[in-house]
This record gives structure tokens, C-alpha cells and sequence, in this order.
């Protein structure tokens, strides 16, 4: 089982333009064959299936540990679909329905506005959803970890290239953390499947051949050593990953390390706005609020929301809703 | 982010007969419309795209705390599978190739034996893949509730029914433990949406209208007062469910109560052995061991694995690892 | 817009054995390629979006009526199916949840009974859901004709094969009668584009080539001279049909004719008894019946259900409501 | 089995501008997941599959006649979309293939040109096909009701947003009926769980919170009071409606009815003009035109179409086919 | 089993300007319900299916040889797509990773840029994956001939449509031979059904009604009597086709003729440029080129590629690639 | 383009016993993700959208030409399904529709019987149809050439599972020649990657981890030496695939290859008998014929057909189609 933790992986900006073609080219990163989706589930039922786990706990340990860590990247991959959607509807004359969508008819992924509300879907970014046929899990060690070597790949494909495509200050901040990261689980998998085969697929990094340092965005990540650290998201298990990464990193040569802390530190997402035009989290979202106001007195909990959200948030929501609303 | 822990929600028993065809009907449970997948991924989906979350805290950290309770429930019916399928393929001669497979012909679900190895997999009970059109995160409050309480039923309803089609002990475990958990969500969304718009869904409940106690199965939870409680799956987080699950429960007028745990003690799972004829975790499974042996020695592990598996499983393994390899 | 007629278009036999796995094969009529809801969908669309139809009367007239006689057809199959599975779940002990199911583990459609209420689905007989990919509406009246020909044909194929795989009652007075009214459709197609173009396609008729009159369950149709005529499903609109469908039968020679009643006397449907194991209509179900009673009261309805059913009905539900509940 | 009658449930706008991306996003009503086919095709499935029906009777005849309703919705979004696209395709220059679809490259949905004729298709908003899979039908009277209520929601959360994206006269028009007609059905399901139940789930009208009120194409349809109203769909079945669909609306106090004629008025629908670039009805349509005309006259039918069309469209279909021929 | 040659069977024109919205548009005569994937392989499983071939050679025959022509045409279609996207994305600054795809947010088919290198999907103009639905092989002659004409008539339809939306160049010579040799295997196989039942199929010849003479640029293969003749894809076999493919062509009363070659001369592919945005076939495409080069030496092959490429080639990629690097 | 040859790759048995429960398992090679149609549309997509080719020629000329390789696969494993669905259905009253798929109700992929002619369908074990989802063509020559290798890694493990489950003499003469062609393509990709990068991938050969010599369907094919060599499959081209095909075999340290010969001699595959309850190719099969040599007459050819079919096929017809009759 897990615990969830309110904090997102890496800061992401808060919205600023909005850019809905952006953000459904976004998509592709979270819904896509080689997306975060895709690596999250396929990690997770492998470990689910892992057999004799106790005869080959460092393998074991590895491919629960990363897939951990992927659950936190589908949820900066919709964090910032939802940072790129946010604005995107008109709120001029909010008391009323009206043409606020009128400007999005044609532009981007139709159900971030009419199924969803301004929101990330699991769908690709053709607006085609994920499925369970992107997961593979054939129970064989080195079948799987190749696979997994292999989808690493497709993904890093993936983000290269809407990083190429989408200049939204968001997209980039997540492409950016996303490719440092991918490049440590590439070297992971290589690494396993070399001290079980001996094959040496640390010569097949980085494909796509771009160096991350070469990346802007990636910078401020490899300056943290972000591209040789695996995290072990959780207290007290996964201790025998220390058995499988380590060593060199192939470009660098300096020495791979497991995190002594268990996860990044993170930093609060942002508390994105109303968008009342498709009714999230309401028409009339004060409403909403005052409900729960009432309920958190009734419970006794304190005046302020106890949960913490990004500094910038508060001042954002104010403007924005007060925009909404006026 | 998550942090993952290495226990399942509730014990489960070790593999016991096989039962192939069983298996197949338990993955409705897992990917089917209203599986575990299902209500996991809606809730997540929820709780990433929720907008204005400090204005609606409490609603934000039941949605988002709900999530977290379902990864474990995924975890659960992929484990109970593989249980169920464990000893399915023959291990008589276990050197070549041979028709270790044949009994298998024509029974289940084929993707566990072809595709991959004796193992869960994100499919329904006919096979089918689970897919993005199974979410609903329309980002409306009121909505996304309606309809989670609506997946709730629909949950218990499959739960019902695969419970009164597979008597393997595995399947049942599992669904008395779900009955009652899914009940208490049922009842969370229910007491949301009648706090929000003053609409008494409890008076839907139970829905079917199977009462828990009923079942033998569910009893030992009932007992342990499951139906009543909420997991907060977070330290410190989401600490508003309280403004949210409070009050009586519907059909015993007992007290809801948020639980003073992060999450319920659970307990390790078996370690489920080798299944050679399907290669998993390899054709010859004791290299592997030794590959890994060597090194946790190299990386300065202790000389047991680290990791806690379910006490009975030393055994099981030593007993039916025996028999593959004989 | 249409009316809604309480009778189906042909008896069906009451529930005798039921019969899953034939039931699973039958919902290739339902929800396959060349199924039923393919015909009426089909030609649904294509007369929904009918260009000129005023210019091109006749055709149009004869699309639109085929499809309201389509749905009909939809119908029977499900009724068909229903009566099938009807007996399937066990009753032997209906208070608590049991193992009702259990002899179906591994039986027939498992949707049937962990989806639905042992009825039918808009799905095939692999158990995939039926899709909008199979409408063809090209506009072009001469394509869409050539393609309704073609899927007569195929529905024909499919109508055949299921009658030599399923000997249960019900599914043989099915294809039976549906076979008669294929081919009429069959033929009206065929005619439409002779008249157009000039093309004898009558002389592919009929394909595959098994003459109806072979087919015993065939014969009370053609006696009756159901293989000759069309029904207009509509009192006062369809008059057109006439242009078109008129001359011989290509096989007898026998003048086709366009009915003066607007649809086939038919049946009142048997009204199937409750299954309680799958909580259809509910796990109590005389609770319900108890509720509707006091409603009917409270409008001031007539004390018996106005709404008529086959005759044999009341004594089957009787005697299998009471089984259920013993 | 049904009666088709030629006449839609409300009146539509003769074309004007085409509007091919916003006909794109009207495809939600029709192939979404919440969509009219849905509607259609749920209630329908459930009214085929209801076991026990005289049992409870009032709900069946609820269930059934809504089902007949929603056949005449899917018709309504059809003509709709079937409006938008007329004139989308240049018709300068009408005798040889020429680029006449140019301007359409990579606006809307490219199968309504591409594989249809400028026509309505099972699809949503994505160019995806609607499934099987978003029919529900358990056979659990309380869980099919409650699934309708939450289908109800969705479906009018899509309206509301595809009435702010799509300002065609006609997209309007269609919206402000279908919104009406939609919350009657919302308050009927509500209505139904709570005299089976109790449960107040009127509280929970509307959702979305925009009272249909506020919007100006509803109002028409508020005076005629189509908000209060059912019809029937049948002459003489579905009386028991009576006992489930009355009392006060929730949010007026009005008093529910059951209309005492079986259907709307509703209008006849425009005959729209041909699309020769998309051959539809054929590439030279009045050659098909002559043919008719000759098979009418030869079956002894009246000089004029005898099947009755919007008064505007003789007008209409020669000043457009006019255009397309010169 | 197949020899594979090294020639297309028609000239198309280098790339020019590129056009990915009409890439996007043409991917439905690749991968649509009625592209060429689908023509492939439905008259390929058809004639692997085929039984008692010995006593039906001359239709076996026909659909086997038909099937090896439309191999061809997938790859016709693939280069044009590929064509058409070459130079669609900036290669202004290619030493890093930049904003290179920025233009294309939002036009085409993003999986053109996001997934594939600018390179054919087997997907149709809405980014649907091709899917074997679109296999028809009922093993019934009549019926699968009747589908084929069927689907060679939806395959026109499709043909024209693109053309007449997308004016590149190379969907225009595209789309000119297609037609004319779709028009080909329309004919054979209606002249297959007739001498098989007599059912005059040719007069629904052309459907849709434009005759290919009207076409600009079928013109030129018209004059080459290609829309006379069936070549038989092989030295050898399918010498039986000349007892079906013989009479006159309906159109022009020409006598219809068996090649006495074995297939189109054709011409050479382009061999076009290097997409290093899209890292196709790298990033630094210099690099495999050296590999490759030295590969060759060692190989002792000569110094200059073996494989034959339109002679234009060779200064296009220069100049592309000069571009690409500087 | 192509040329296609009457012969198929491999000799299979004649039809003996059927297995239509082992044909459905065997679908799995077909249309599985990692089956036949998998691989060969892989390579072709990929080698139709080769970029610069002429700069990475030996790299082309590998992928162009195993995908010629793969066509052949494809029809081995449709006429292994074809072989054991052949006798499924029973023949023993052949003039009448009657119950002569009764025994297979429930038994294998009921599209084999309700939708085919008991031949061969694009779709996997669970009767789900193959799509181009399954396709990766990234234009990256590097990733494209590690997912192949991950490809025929996932391609070797369904083999052997099917080995495993399928004893039927046709499947094993089937899966014992692909495991052995398998490994020359999984030896090829890995030595692409390795003369590209530099890594070893050799090293995870083979994989899954059971040597095909202790296979016996296997050994006849190693002692040919078809683990070591390349065929051409082109009398002209891909010439330059010796530069990246030698080397020794990882595992017996012989040479690697080129054949001098296009292709494997092959045989020519069994004419399969009609199965007249599926109508295939007719419920009178013999009309048929009557018709094919009355036309071979008129078109001058030989008496006897002038397509080979393997020796033994006259007598099996003879045989079969009698008892078909009788």
C-alpha cells in the first residue's frame, strides 16, 4: 500500500497564459504508450507480480521503488495540463451561461473543456485513452527489465519532443525535471540487466542521443545531482537497491548514489483557480467554500485550511477568482 | 508523491489449489468498468485536477485520501490472482520445453499463461483492456461525487457477484475485505454530497441490498469496526476528512470515525514461488537467486533479505520451488 | 421521432433450460459487426442523414422504414438472449449471498452475470462492446445501398451460423424468423439498386446459399408470406416504399408486396421472472413489487399491471419467483 | 417494436453558415460517452432486460418511454450537425473533381468529409466511436436508476458546455430543447429512487447549478412547459408512468405531469439541399432526382413527394442545389 | 511468402513544401476503415483462408494477386505522408534541443511529430489505429467477393475525397494512380461475381460517379492503359487470373488485359532527408552515415550504396541535410 | 512492391484431429502484440519511413528485409489455424442447415466459426483484433532497432508458451520452425545495435532462456543451419546486409550467414478441404468448381489447375470433401 504526501516532485510555475494546444500535446506525456501513465502501471504490476521476490529482492526492490516515483510523475505531468488550461475560458460575464468557450471550438483536446473541467485526462494527445494494453509484464526478470530499458527510451522520445513543440513555462519545468529523472531509471534498468547478463546497455545512453546538459531546463537538476540519485519513497523498504545502482554514470562517470532521505523534497503545488465557465469546482464555487467553512467550524478544525498549498497561491486564487467572478 | 510501503491491507491466504478460471472472473475486480483500477484512477484523477482545493478542503481530502486507499485495493486483487494462479502449469519436468502448458488450453483468461506469467494483468473478466474511458473527473464537485458514489455501487455490485462465482479462498478474502471497505467509501461520498446539497443518499445504502453481515467473510472486519473507520494514508495530511466523515453509519446508527493510524496495519505478503513453465521470474529461477546473493554480499547487505514477506511463505517457497525443479 | 409498441414482432418460447454459452454465441446477433444494432444503426444513421430525400423519395422511404423495423429486431435478440439465461444462477438458497454462481465460473459471457442481470449487452459473442465504426453513412445513396446489401449478406452469414451452433429454442424461433425478414431486407436493397443502375443483384440472392425454405424453423414465416413483404412502420409516412419494393421474389416468383398493416401483429414479450442471485431487479424483489403496488394505488391505477404480457407469464413467474425464494 | 414518425421533437433552423468545427464539437451529444446515443441506448438495454416487469410495472413504463424519447434526441443532434455542415464543402465548381474540400483540410471532425457527406456520425467530439461499453444495465432496479440520474448529469454538463463553445443558431436552438428535456428526465429518475428509497436526490437539481432559466433558448420551451412534462411515446402502453412522475418540480413547486398526447408536436425537419462534393446524395444528385421521379410515377404515386418537409426547404434545397450546379 | 523489390510502382515528387495538416488527411488511405492497409490485408487473409483452392483457382488466384498489388499501394501511401512532412519542422538551430516543433502545435496529427519521426502512422485522418475489424474473410466466395467490390468502392470514395482536400503534389499523383488502379480491382472483382451468379455488377461501375478521364492526373495512367490491365505480382503463379480478368471495361468497352510483366516497372523512392528534430534517423545523422560507411568497407562492399534511389535524390538530401546541419 | 510465391517458409502436416480450442491459443502468433502481423508490419513501417537510407544502407536493407521474412510468418501461422480448425464442424448432413457447430458452443474463438469460414483472423487468444498501436516506427534508428530486439524478445516468449499449451502436430511444426527464425532476428537487431553503440546485447541471447536445441521441433532446422542465416528475400536488393549480419552465433560460436538463394525453399502449402457448415468457400462447394473449370476452359488453360499444392493434398480433398457430401 502507499502513503500520499502533498507535495509535487519538483516546483512547477504557476499559470500565467494560457496554452491549450500545449497542453494537449501535453497529454501525450501522461496518457501516451510512453507515458508517465505507462510507466507508473507497468512498474507497479510487474512488482505486483514479481515472483520468488525474496530470491531476487534488489531486483525487486528496484522496479517497486521506480514505480513509485512514477506515480508522483503522472501527477506533475496533470499539474501542469491543469496550470496550462487554466484561463483558457473566458470569464467576462460569469452570472450566466454564455460563449465563454467560444474561442477553445477547434483548439486542442475538446474534452479538457467539454467532459473535463479545464482539467488533465488519461488520454494521449491525440485524445485517445490509455490502456492496459501498454503494460507489460511477462513475469521473466530480463524480459521485463528490457522492457522496461526499452519503454525508458520511447519516454525519453516522448519528452524531448514536447519539449521541442510546447514553450509554455510549464512544460518546460516539467520536461526538464522529467528528462533528468528518466535518464536515472534508463541507467537503472541498464545497470540490472548488465549485473544479470553482463550485456553492456549503459553504451546505448542517452537515446535519443541529446545530453541533458545541453537542456537548460535540466540544469538546475544536474547542478542538485538530481541524474545520479534514486530515491527510495519509502522509509523502511527497498534497502536492497543500494545492490544494483551503483557504479558510474556512463556520460559522467561519476558514482550513482541511492538518496539517504526517502523521496525529493518537493515543493506544495499551486492552488489553481475556479474555472467557472465549465463549472469547476462549481458554477458558483463561493458556494462551495462557504459550505466548507461551515463543516471545518463544525469539525473544529482550524479557521485556515490546514493544508499547505504553494506561497503564491493565495494571491493568485484572489485575482483570479476575483476576475471569475466580476 | 507516494511513499509505498511492502504490506498489503489485509492478510490473505497462501496459494492453495489452483484455480485458472477463477482468476480470469477476479480480473473484473481489477480492470473491469467498476474494478479497483477504476475507482483508483478516478479518485486520483480527481484529486490531481481539483481546482480551488483550499476554498473546498475537506471535500479535496476525503477525494484525495479515498485515492490513496484504492492503490492498495489494486495491490490486493492482483496479489489474490496470483495466488489463484500459482501451481496452474505443470512442474513436472521442469528442464525442457515440454507440454507443462496443455491443461491450460482453453481455460481462463489465455494472456495470464501466454502473455504473461501466471500473473494479474489490467484487463476485465473477458480479457479486455482497462482503459482511460473509465475515468470520470468532470472537476464540477457535486458531479464527480454523484458519480463516485454511482462507481461505489457499481464496485460493490461486482464484488457481490464474483464473490457468489469463485469460492477459492484467495477470492473470498478478498471480497469480504472489499465489501466492507468499498462500503465505507460509498457511505464517505454519500455523507459529502449530503453535506454539500442536503440530498440523503444514505438512504440508497446498501446498494445492492446485501447487508454485510450476511457474509461470513466480511464479518471478521465488521468485528474489527472496518465499516466504520477511515484510513487517512498520510502522516500528516488531509487531516479535513474529519469535516466530512462524521455521524452515524446508515444501517447500524454506530459513529464514523476517522482512524488515528495513517493506514490499517495490513500484513506482509507471500512471497509466491517460481512458475518455471511460464519463465518467472526465469527458466532456471535459482540463478538468478544466486546472481542476487552475490550482490547483496558486494553491496554490503545483510545475508537475509531485507525485505518482510508473509512468515508461512519460507516454506511454500522451499516446498513448491522443490517440486519445479524436480 | 418515434412510438413505442409493447409487443415484439414475433413469439419467442418461455424459459425452458437455460442455456449461457448458447447465449454468449447469440450476442453475435446483438452487438457483432453484422448484428442488429449494425443493421439499425446503419440504416438509422444513413436516413437521419439523407440529402434531397424529397428528391429521392422512394429511397429514402425504404432506408428509414427498415430501420424502424431494425429495432424490433434488436429487440427480439435481447428478449431471446434474456430467456436463455434465465435458470442460469442458482436458487437454492436466496437469503444470503452463496455460490449461486458457480457453475458459470468459466461459462458463457461472465458478463452476463458479473455485469449484468443475466441479460443481454451491446456486445458480440467475444464479448467486445459493439461501436460506432461499424455505421457506414457514406451519403452516397448508391454506396450506402451496395453497402446495405453487402451487410444483409453478412448478417445473413452470421444468422445461419448461429442457428447450426445453437439448437436452444428460443434461438432457433429467432433465426428463424429473423433469416425470413433478412432476406426481404436482402432483396429491397438489391431492388433499389437495380432501379438506380441497372445491376441484377437479385441474382446473388440468396448468400450464403441456403434457401430458406430448407430451414424448418423458416417455413411458418413463409406460409405466412412474411419472405414477400414489407412493413411500413408507420401509419401515415413511408408511402414511397411502394416504387421501389414491388416485382417478383427472385427465388419463387411469387409478386413482393408492401404491407397495409403498419408492422407485424406480433406478441406481447413473456415477462421474465427475477433472478435474485444477480439482484435482478433486486436481491428482494417482492419489495419492490410491494412499493410499486402502493404507487399504482396512490395514481389511481387499475389494480392489475396494465401493461400486457404473454399469457404463459403469470404461471412462470409464479413458479419461478417462488422457487427463487424457497 | 416502434412506430417512426416523420417529424423531429422541436423545430431546427434552416442552414445558414456552416460551421464545421463547431459541428465537430456537437459530435459530444450525439457519440460521447454522455452523449444522446447513450441516453438512448442505456435505457433502452435496461427497459429490453427488466425482469419482472409487472412486478414493478411504474418503473418500467418509466424507463421504456424515456428510451423512446431519447430515440428522437439522437435524431435532434443528428439534424443538428447534419445543419452545421451544409454548405461547409465549395460547390464553384460542380462538374469535375476539383479541390472543393480544401478549405477544410484540418477543420473539425475530416470523417464528416472524408468518410461521410457532410453527415452525422457515431462519434464524439475526438472522431472517437461510441462503445458498448457506456451502457449500463444491471438489472438492479436501484442501481440502473441511480446510474441513470448520475447519466442524466453528465449529459447535461455536456450540453452546457457545448452551448458555450457553439454558437450556431442551430447548435443553440438544439441545446436550449435538449437542456429541458433533459432535466425531466434527471427530476423522473430522481423521482423514482426516492419512492423506492426515499432518498432526496431532487436536492441534488440542477447539476451543473445553472438554472435552465438563465438561458435564453430554454425559455421557449419553459413557457410551453416542457419542463413538467412526459410524454409517453405510445398510444396505449407506458401508462403506469402516472404513478412515479408527479409531484412538485424542485425548483418551481410546479405540478409534474404525464402529457396527454403520446409525443410532441415537433416539427417536420428541413430537406437539406445536396453536397455534390462529398457525393452526397450522388455527384450529379438530380440524375437520381429523374429516377425517382419515374418509379414514383410508375407505382401510381402522386406527382409530389408525398413525405412532408419544413415549409422553408423547397426554397432552400433549389437555391442550394442551384449553387451547387452552376 | 513474398521477394521484396526495391521500386514503388509509381513516380511520386520529391518533397516541397510541406503540408502536415494534408499528411494528416491522407493517413485515411492508409490506415482508415477503407485505406490500403485494409485492402492489403483483407484479400491477404482471404487468400490464406482460401479453401479447396484447386477447385476455385482462378478466384483464388485473382484475390491473392490483387492482395500483393495493394502491398504496394500501403507503400505508395506511406512515402507520399512521408513526402509531405519532410521539411515541417525547423531546422534552424539543430546542435540542441529547441523550439523546433513549435509551428506544428496544433496542426496534423501530433503522433507524426510526438511518436513517429515524421513518418506514416497505420492510423487513419483522426490519429484512430487501424484495427482488424477491418477484415473481412468469411470464407464464403460470393460474400467475400461481394465485400471486397464493396470495399474497393469505399476505397474510391476516399480517394476522391483527399484528393479534392489536399492539393500537394504528392497526394495528387497519389491519389491519380490509386484511383485508376483501385478502379482495376472494382472491375475484377465484379467481373468475378458475375461469372460466378450473373449478377451484372459492372453498372454500379464508376460508384462514386466520376469517371478517372475527368481526373487530371489519372490522365497520364489512362494513357498508359493502366486502368486495362492486372499484373500478377508474380513470375510464376496466378496464371489462372486470365480466366476471370478478361472482357470489356464498362466505361469505355476496351478489352481488359492480363500484363504480360509481372508487375508496374515503377520507379525508385526518393530517399528523403534526415528530420534531426525529430531525431530520424538521429539526432547526428553524420554519425550513422561513418558507421555505416566503415561497415561497409569491412564488408568489402563497394564504396558508393548498393540500393538504388530516384535520381533527384541525391542533391536533395545535401541540400536538406546541408540545411538541417548548419 | 512485392512479388508473391505459391510456397510457404516451412512444410506443415496435412489436417488431422482439429483443435479449434488449440487454434484460438495459436491466434496469439497472429494478431497478439507480439505475434506475426506485429513484426512484419513493425520492420515495414519502419522501413517505409527510412530516412537518408543511402547514408545508413546496412541498417535498411537488415530492417526491409526481415520484414519480407515476416509476410511469410504471417501465412505460416494463418494456415496452422487454418489446418487445425480444418474437421471442427461436422459434416455429417450436408444439404440442410442443421446442428453442425453444436460440439463447438463455448469451445475457442467463436469467430472462427460465427464470423470465419474456420480460417485464420487477424486478432490474439482473445479474439481482440490486432491494431497499429502495436506498431513503433519512431524514425530513430537506434530506438527502433532496440525495440525490435525487445520485440522479438516478447515474440520468442509467446512461442514457447504456446509450444507449452498447444500439442497439436501443426502448431509445433509451426512454433518449433519460428523460435529458430526468431533467434536469426533477435541475433540480427542485437548486432545492429552493437556495430551502432557498442553495447553487448548479444549477452541476453537467448531470451526467454531456453536453448532451441532442446527443442525437438526445433533440431531439424538447426541441423539445416537456419539459425545462422539470412535470406535476402530479393533476387537484387538488400545487398548491403552482409555488413551487418557475420560475426559467430553467441551461443555455438558458428558463423553467422547470408544465404546465397533469395529464400528457403519451402513447399507449397496443403489445398485445405471446404468446410461446408461455415460455407467455405460455399455450402455447394462443387458448383464452384464446376464454374472455375468451365472458365479455365474458355480462358484456354490446362485441364488440371496450374497452381502446385503439396503432394498429398489431392487424396485429403478427395477424402474430406466426399465425407463432406455423404
Amino acid at each position: 500500500m502507499i502513503r500520499r504526501i502533498e507535495r509535487i516532485q519538483t516546483e512547477l510555475p504557476p499559470p500565467s497564459d494560457p496554452d491549450p494546444a500545449g497542453a494537449a500535446a501535453v497529454q501525450e506525456l501522461l496518457g501516451g504508450k510512453f507515458g508517465e501513465m505507462s510507466t507508473f502501471l507497468n512498474y507497479t504490476f510487474q512488482s505486483f507480480n514479481f515472483r520468488n521476490k525474496q530470491g531476487a529482492r534488489p531486483f525487486y526492490d528496484l522496479v517497486a521503488n521506480i514505480a513509485a516515483e512514477e506515480f508522483g510523475h503522472v501527477e506533475l505531468v496533470a499539474k501542469t495540463i491543469n496550470t496550462m488550461l487554466t484561463g483558457a475560458s473566458s470569464t467576462r460575464n460569469g452570472k450566466a451561461p454564455s460563449a465563454a468557450l467560444r474561442d477553445l471550438k477547434g483548439v486542442g483536446n475538446p474534452h479538457h473543456f467539454l467532459a473535463g473541467g479545464q482539467g488533465a485526462l488519461p488520454q494521449n494527445s491525440q485524445g485517445r485513452p490509455w490502456n492496459g494494453d501498454y503494460v507489460f509484464s511477462s513475469g521473466d526478470l530480463v524480459e521485463d527489465l528490457t522492457h522496461n530499458f526499452f519503454l525508458e527510451t520511447g519516454a525519453r522520445n516522448g519528452k524531448l519532443k514536447v519539449y521541442e513543440m510546447v514553450e509554455h513555462p510549464a512544460a518546460r519545468a516539467l520536461t526538464g525535471y522529467l528528462l533528468v529523472r528518466g535518464g536515472v531509471h534508463q541507467l537503472a534498468y541498464a545497470r540490472a540487466l548488465e549485473l544479470l547478463t553482463g550485456a553492456d546497455l549503459m553504451k546505448l545512453f542517452p537515446s535519443p542521443r541529446i545530453p541533458t546538459e545541453k537542456i537548460p531546463e535540466c540544469r538546475p537538476h544536474l547542478e542538485r545531482r538530481e541524474h545520479l540519485r534514486l530515491y527510495r519513497f519509502s522509509q523502511e523498504d527497498f534497502q536492497e537497491v543500494t545492490a544494483v545502482f551503483r557504479g558510474p554514470h556512463p556520460e559522467t562517470g561519476e558514482e550513482l548514489e541511492v538518496a539517504d532521505v526517502p523521496h525529493p523534497v518537493g515543493a506544495p503545488a499551486h492552488d489553481l483557480p475556479p474555472q467557472p465557465a465549465v463549472f469547476a469546482p462549481d458554477y458558483a464555487p463561493e458556494e462551495i467554500a462557504e459550505i466548507a467553512q461551515k463543516l471545518r467550524k463544525q469539525a473544529g478544525l482550524p479557521k485556515e485550511p490546514t493544508g499547505q498549498v504553494s506561497e503564491e497561491s493565495a494571491d493568485l486564487v484572489e485575482t483570479l477568482v476575483g476576475n471569475a467572478r466580476s
